[in-house]
């Protein structure tokens, strides 16, 4: 077995303080390899990483235009948002739209990561609902194609309907057989598969283009409302939106729990997947943006970038105590 | 170099996601290395786990007695609290005590970490204060010791007697040269050393007896400090808190930034030090805790074990979807 490789590194005055290790792969539309660290073979759960996989079916189906869904519908339904206004307006609004309510989720209650919505709940004693979840908008999706197909409303369950046909989408553009799943933190099946097999997937979305298929159109529908609206994948401040705003809507990101992160590259027709091992987001934030720097996607000194790579540590008082920067081999080449 | 070792594992369903690497030693109080994993030579900043180190010159001093500290003062100046009102209410009137206030402390306002604080001052709209930041016990200490020396004010500075008074003792107890420091979340130099010179340390504390010499006798009232108020060391619902608890004052646990820990065994003379190299809390207080039950300390089915050590991660709907349990190579042994 292949071991992970240093990805991301914890700089404190002039100590290596802590090390991130992970594997990371970058695919063309061939599924050729163009680049690979640590073991592209390793089985991952992609968690989030995997909603625009999970999110096939809405289209596939005819439910997302049966109810006449748009971008901002779709780019929700990817996303891993933090509960901010934004979302969950529009989550309530959709919900409103196919008749059905909040108790309908079956993600569960979180406190939203948007610091606003969330003092608003604490100082008003109210306890967070299942559409401040981040995961909301993708259960939004999987309520709209149940309601399209009439299906139990348990449409967490794995061998719901929706859940065998999230499964079919995954194992094909994987091109691997899922070796099984976990349950994520929103309840819905997480589908395992090779980190390689999670970059093909995502240069299959580089290079999908509409009427070209099924399968394909829905894929490039997906990409273009992530890119179209990156407010709306994650939120104010978050990685995801930051870092693609940073490249005006070249690559679509999306990261998932445990140090999960995915880019969708459609001007050189590839996908990157990348796991850091120990399953920690500062680590995985690094790295893709290394990676974007390295291949000329990404400005290094974009703020968006050297909030994340490169960037400074600093303390209670304001003190620059330290940095997080890529290890070595991921920084960007010589050559540019 | 040897690298680092699996110590913890995140598993989710049958696939393990993330993993923990990091080292460990224990050291009894000839200084002779009992068990080790990974590499007892690496470098590290034991951060927050050198508080007892920190403590050392209020007490050597004389200026804890001079103005009458007890163990409660002692046990806040070894700690990282969560900012609830016990530690603060201390905090303050320790403040009162030695006629300072909160502009003289150099930690930092931090939010606090306890929900019950931090959330009447979200709702009151006002802004944590330096007391509220973990350290700021530490930074009581400090404070009382400059009074008593009738130091400059800036006394994190590094060549500020207090300063080079922690470094003394140090470099003593890890019975090593430290190469250097990096500056803390809370301002503070924190010295470098070997995880090996930290485990020596903490022996030290284990070993330590009243009456053996000014040294020794204020390590004694440091760790006995700790022991009897494991709530002011860190707070409700924290892993040394917990822990200590769990072992009724057998043992002196203390946490640090980027996953240090350190645990204090007077009857077996031991100390331990273990750096998850990560940085991760959640693998860092798993492998301690893994430790503490391989050696007959801590009861493997605590309720407050099986929180950190084998505890299973629920969902937002409260569905079981993993665990969190120590690598093979730290589990107890078969012979107990």
């Amino acid at each position: 077995m292949v071991q992970p490789v240093p990805l991301a590194e914890i700089w404190r005055g002039p100590f290596l303080e802590s090390v991130h290790l992970g594997h990371a792969v970058i695919v063309d539309g061939t599924g050729q390899i163009v680049e690979a660290w640590g073991d592209p073979s390793v089985t991952v759960l992609p968690r989030s990483s995997s909603k625009m996989l999970q999110a096939l079916p809405l289209i596939e189906s005819g439910a997302a235009d049966a109810f006449g869904l748009g971008q901002e519908q779709l780019a929700l339904a990817c996303a891993s948002h933090n509960g901010a206004a934004i979302h969950t307006d529009r989550v309530r609004a959709w919900l409103d739209h196919i008749g059905m309510t909040d108790d309908d989720f079956r993600c569960g209650p979180q406190e939203p990561g948007d610091k606003e919505a969330r003092d608003a709940l604490i100082c008003a004693h109210d306890a967070p609902c299942q559409y401040h979840n981040n995961c909301s908008g993708k259960h939004s999706g999987f309520l709209t194609l149940n309601k399209h197909i009439g299906g139990d409303p348990e449409y967490v369950q794995t061998d719901h309907p929706i859940q065998r046909a999230v499964l079919d989408g995954f194992e094909d553009l994987t091109q691997e057989a899922s070796p099984g799943f976990g349950i994520d933190g929103c309840s819905a099946p997480n589908f395992a598969t090779s980190l390689l097999g999670m970059a093909r997937a995502m240069a299959f979305y580089a290079n999908a283009k509409e009427g070209q298929g099924v399968r394909a159109s829905a894929a490039a529908r997906l990409r273009d409302a992530m890119v179209a609206y990156p407010e709306l994948v994650a939120g104010e401040g978050r990685a995801c939106t930051e870092l693609m705003r940073a490249m005006d809507g070249r690559v679509a990101l999306k990261t998932g729990a445990e140090a999960f992160f995915i880019a969708i590259i459609p001007e050189k027709g590839w996908g990157i997947a990348l796991k850091v091992a120990d399953g920690t987001t500062r680590g995985a934030e690094c790295a893709i943006a290394a990676l974007l720097v390295r291949h000329g996607l990404l400005d290094a000194e974009h703020p968006a970038t050297r909030k994340r790579m490169n960037a400074v540590i600093r303390n209670w008082r304001g003190i620059e105590t330290g940095m997080i920067r890529p290890a070595e081999q991921i920084l960007p080449r010589a050559n540019g």
